[in-house]
């Protein structure tokens, strides 16, 4: 748990009270590899920390499977959308690889809000990261080609990238796993 | 000023001294058409409340204007990401028409966050404001044809869509301002 503290230390430090009752709210999950944590169709009521694995978004696209987003260790992951809209995802979100997950849930979060301004702080810091994180999906995108959003995917991840198997990375890119060989060949 | 304190009600409900406070840190700004309130490569220090008129971002790809988002009364604008990181904007924003803005500046922010518990929540609901603005934008990119992504830009501001040259708009869809033609025909 130190470690998570840590982290949210990196967006605002928290005194030993305003720790000790989001701890209290937050539950530990171990996730089996390809396990569902959240459902197309269904609300999503958590934002989860990941503190070890790895997770894909995807949806299916007639028949086949489209993925929008990975998120590492390291990153929240929610469908922050049906998150603050209440609206049932259009989305799956499964585990790539086991993982060891911190989850709190909507009514916790709200009510850590209300009672302590530091958190709502918090709220809004993760609030403004997700935001950067989804805009930089919009320009990657728009504006950049297949190879500079694989180079990007490795930065965020070199490791776990190589075990990520390539048809999911060329499904994330929009091209056939063909071109994803050419363009890992080529650095 | 009381219109945009029941704006801001929206969000959250603030005191007198809350609003008193906020209010003097907005400055009213009157934009001529095609005034830029922001170019690219410049730091963006400010979030500003649209009372009247509207806006677009856009930047030069290889000589040409890209199109990639419209603001419209009612709507924040800013390009939040300079905002949150300091990084320059790789985007102009322009008024697309005469507009009366409300600006509040990043440091005036983070000392009325400091101060108020409730204005600090303003900021997590605006940012999560926001983030929905923004994952619409990818899903809208991502998986719907640009007649929707018309009907959605109709569904937005119906009367100022007819005020829109005709080649914004398609920039915006990626299409032809032929093919935007047909679009608006078939309706």
């Amino acid at each position: 748990m130190e470690t998570i503290r840590k982290y949210f230390n990196h967006f605002v430090t928290l005194s030993d009270a305003e720790w000790t009752d989001l701890e209290n709210c937050l539950s530990k999950e171990r996730i089996s590899k390809k396990q569902l944590i959240l459902k197309e169709g269904e609300f999503c009521d958590f934002i989860a920390f990941i503190h070890e694995g790895s997770f894909r978004f995807y949806h299916d696209l007639e028949g086949e499977e489209k993925i929008t987003a990975f998120f590492f260790q390291g990153d929240f992951v929610s469908n922050y959308r049906s998150f603050l809209t209440g609206m049932p995802s259009k989305h799956h979100i499964e585990a790539m690889d086991e993982a060891l997950i911190y989850k709190i849930n909507l009514k916790a979060l709200q009510s850590l809000y209300d009672k302590y301004k530091n958190i709502e702080r918090l709220g809004r810091l993760i609030a403004e990261n997700l935001y950067l994180t989804v805009a930089n999906r919009v320009d990657s995108f728009m504006f950049k080609t297949p190879a500079e959003r694989y180079q990007e995917l490795v930065a965020r991840n070199s490791r776990l990238i190589h075990e990520i198997p390539q048809y999911m990375i060329a499904s994330y890119l929009g091209i056939t796993p063909e071109t994803l060989s050419r363009i890992r060949a080529r650095k």
